[in-house]
């Protein structure tokens, strides 16, 4: 991983030196799992003292919540935005699914840190990202819904269906890696066709 | 968890205090993540001193192996049986589907160890792992490209469709819970409504 990809990953991040932390963040816990990386590994990683680690982040935990709420704000920005811009149920879960799941294989190594590591964030910052997790499901049950009710979708429970869909997306980043078969983009299109056909959409 | 449940969880493992162990190891695991897991931490929660451990797995690698290999060939057991006792492709993946589901809900804190801890085996260790993952995933592929031969599944890339169904199973473990919406049984039974459908079946 280079420098320019911190930019590209956290656009919003300033300074770089934050967002060169966030990267070796990502590394570590991607490797060895949050609770045996220390914050001197990290540090170590980024070329860096762990005292100038403690400018940009009070602690480890704090790391992982700037990790886990960007990731999170990223992905529901994605969503929500499809939404606002189409208003076709079946274009809403097409586009919403080849978004989601590239996501999630382009950015697979933020991806696992941002999903599985859940656990290991204190309780009021669990209580945040919980909160864009919530909205992010909803979003995608209100589309289905809609769907469901102007006809277009054919499904039994909103709630299973919505959690089924955000599920092959999510667990894109456990499995993806860059020798995968398709790229993101591809992957995307193909899982977005697999979702609309679950959802009971005739397909020409 | 209670004693039982180690019978239960691996009723060919003996004797009881190599289950015990195994037991300790996947609350652990699961709790802080394998590389924060000391053979100490792992003795201890079995009641253990960690010169007992050793008696019966020689190392915290070895104990992780157990776990993942026993956990693999469980669900490989589980998908052969169906295709064993069942002939047609929609029963098929029906069944499959149910079963497999309804195993990564009911042994969710055993399948997190066993689906998100893989990259900590050691090469030989994970290519036998590996190797059950990829018989798993091709009894699926040739249920379903069985299936489309015969008419009865549209799929685009049987590849994509076996991948996308065991992700669906998979990261059930992930997210499920005691206060989840559903039993395991039920929720199997959901998804593999969902599964048929993306699977192109006319459903009655």
């Amino acid at each position: 991983m280079t420098m320019s990809l911190s930019a590209e990953l956290w656009p919003d991040v300033q300074p770089e030196t934050a967002r060169r932390l966030m990267l070796a963040g990502v590394e570590s816990f991607a490797r060895r799992g949050y609770h045996a990386t220390t914050t001197r590994d990290i540090a170590s990683a980024a070329g860096m003292s762990p005292a100038a680690l403690y400018v940009h982040f009070p602690s480890k935990a704090a790391l992982l919540f700037a990790i886990s709420k960007y990731g999170h704000e990223q992905t529901l920005s994605l969503v929500e935005s499809v939404v606002a811009r189409e208003t076709d149920p079946v274009e809403r879960i097409r586009l919403l699914v080849e978004d989601f799941v590239a996501w999630h294989a382009r950015r697979h190594t933020v991806a696992r840190v941002v999903q599985y590591e859940l656990q290991a964030l204190p309780d009021e910052e669990f209580e945040i990202v919980a909160k864009l997790r919530r909205r992010i499901e909803q979003v995608v049950r209100e589309v289905i819904t809609e769907g469901a009710q102007a006809g277009v979708f054919t499904v039994g429970d909103p709630h299973t269906a919505a959690r089924a869909v955000l599920s092959l997306g999510v667990d894109v980043s456990r499995w993806y890696s860059e020798r995968a078969r398709q790229t993101p983009k591809k992957l995307g299109q193909e899982y977005s066709e697999l979702v609309l056909r679950m959802l009971g959409t005739k397909l020409s």
